[in-house]
């Protein structure tokens, strides 16, 4: 199907918003890009004794994002929660390819756009390596190729009876900031404060456990990201490994904005069922937790033991030592509910 | 962003549809997957002395297909452009990631997508290892994996200053079916004819040249695939290897349906604008020619000279040794008459 060629067509619109320098952004010498964006495929290097890992995450406008939100923080979503899977499976990121979705080519829209995934894609030493545009609703699915030395990729499988279950960061601080993006302040009243504009800035600019997940990689027995929240992801886990889960709610780590801003009741339902934080959730033997601990000290990051895997099925919670029964769910697409954005 | 769990989640409409006996299709024991959908990434091993080759592109329903398509041809298509992508390159595809956005999880629709995709993927032995399900208006953006041995890509940039510029199969079939599917038959009047039928089979499943790109290895000095029609994909060859183009326009190739089914001069106008051909345009060292010649007659597949590269820049064009001023442009997305299907 064709039409009329345009002034800003997409040959343009990539090499205007996404090629500097007449190769794409972050391709060094070492970065394995022997041809990036220009022909019909990408060539590229993996690095010797490697395994490649591919993942691919798409986000939709009012789906996985406000409508509102600042195309800056959507780049760097994009590629954030690809990165992330990249950091479950304990892999060096290297490239990327992009598919944009876009309703209009919008010079401000893409320049602010690109910026929030490029400077990310800095960040992590990603080379963009392949794009494609097309005219429709704003959708964005970026497909990212890492790799991990032979066999030693973090799988979901690999916990066993006795591991404990930690995670990364704190819990709840991204569905906090989208609670107090969307909706009205019905928690507290008066203006934002710092604590609630820390909350917002973690939904709208996720960060990648890349550095921990190559840290974790030979400790951790099995690892998954956290964007579903932590009752919809933790189940795929035990099932992948065969195993019952654990958990005692009164360990999920909360930050101390999540911790000004509302109550602990409030604060644990957010760490409970809200996704979109993107913390690594790992399973690691009693033996080895102190090892993790250490790789997480080095990185100023936070590791909270929060329950254990054991022979069985299903995941339980307790409160206090009593028995707790979550009453929501984790993020499930094509849900009856699914038109409606619940925070 | 979370919302209810759902009857049919995303997890069991992506194990329901492309998955099999708990392995992706095409997975068998030299695959090179190692491990499939349902980890965070797959992790995939490459062979060895070889680079990798990612592409991605889009489809989007109303833009590059009718709303009224058949899903079992969105499905074929979605990884035939992608697949097309890889046989320009000269590689062997392996696997594929799928991002899929559609406005409901419908049963019989997805079982004709999955139909259409997993048959072509099958056939070229690609593994379907990730893929991603959102809600949203329906588009496909599948991104393919392939390789070629070290340094043997089919880059566009190769060609020399004389070398001939041939196409393979016949062009403007599928810009011909797209006609005939989407207007009322003003060219020919009556029921549609077997020559009908064949040329909308063209634009519904197309057939990426996999098998020819592998043999042009070696012997072509460039290639890109036709996807958005000659005038609009012969200037970016061109532009890529700093050389100018002419093509002699009675030379295109044309098919005994499209000849049978419309004028010579309406058929070169297909075979000049419509996109969607998919076939693969080469440039090849005239001494080099007999080679490809029967590379493709081994594979019962047309090849056709249709003009030459030499020193400049720009296309020209001519018609039985005259100068030919083509007045139609191939497609560009965000074009100013981009909200229009034309055909």
């Amino acid at each position: 199907m064709k039409a009329e060629a345009s002034p800003l067509g997409e040959f343009e619109l990539i090499r205007r918003f996404f090629m500097r320098d007449a190769k794409p952004r972050g391709v060094g010498d070492d970065s394995g890009v022997i041809l990036g964006i220009g022909d019909d495929a990408a060539v590229l290097a993996l690095p010797p004794g490697t395994e490649l890992i591919a993942a691919v995450d798409t986000i939709v406008a009012g789906r996985h994002f406000p409508l509102s939100t600042d195309a800056r923080s959507i780049g760097h979503r994009a590629l954030a929660v690809n990165l992330s899977d990249l950091a479950a499976m304990g892999a060096t990121p290297a490239w990327a390819t992009l598919a944009l979705t876009l309703p209009s080519a919008d010079a401000a829209w893409l320049t602010r756009f690109s910026a929030g995934l490029l400077e990310l894609a800095d960040e992590y030493g990603v080379a963009l390596v392949g794009g494609d545009t097309t005219e429709g609703p704003l959708t964005v699915s970026v497909q990212v190729l890492g790799h991990v030395p032979r066999g030693m990729a973090l799988r979901r499988d690999g916990a066993r009876d006795g591991d404990l279950l930690a995670v990364t960061g704190t819990l709840g601080d991204a569905g906090a900031g989208l609670a107090f993006t969307t909706a009205p302040p019905t928690v507290k009243s008066g203006p934002a404060s710092p604590d609630v504009a820390a909350l917002v800035q973690r939904f709208d600019y996720p960060t990648p456990r890349v550095r921990f997940g190559l840290a974790a990689r030979g400790i951790a027995s099995a690892a998954m990201d956290l964007s579903d929240g932590l009752l919809g992801d933790l189940p795929k886990l035990a099932r992948a490994c065969g195993l019952a889960a654990h958990v005692a709610v009164q360990r999920l780590p909360l930050s101390d904005a999540m911790r000004a801003a509302v109550s602990v009741g409030q604060a644990r339902e957010w760490a409970l069922a809200a996704g979109d934080d993107y913390e690594l959730l790992l399973a690691v033997a009693p033996a080895r937790f102190a090892d993790l601990e250490t790789a997480a000290a080095r990185l100023n990051l936070r590791l909270t033991a929060v329950g254990e895997l054991h022979d069985g099925s299903g995941v339980t919670w307790s409160l206090d030592g009593r028995d707790f029964l979550p009453v929501t769910h984790g993020y499930e697409h094509f849900s009856q509910a699914s038109t409606q954005i619940t925070v």
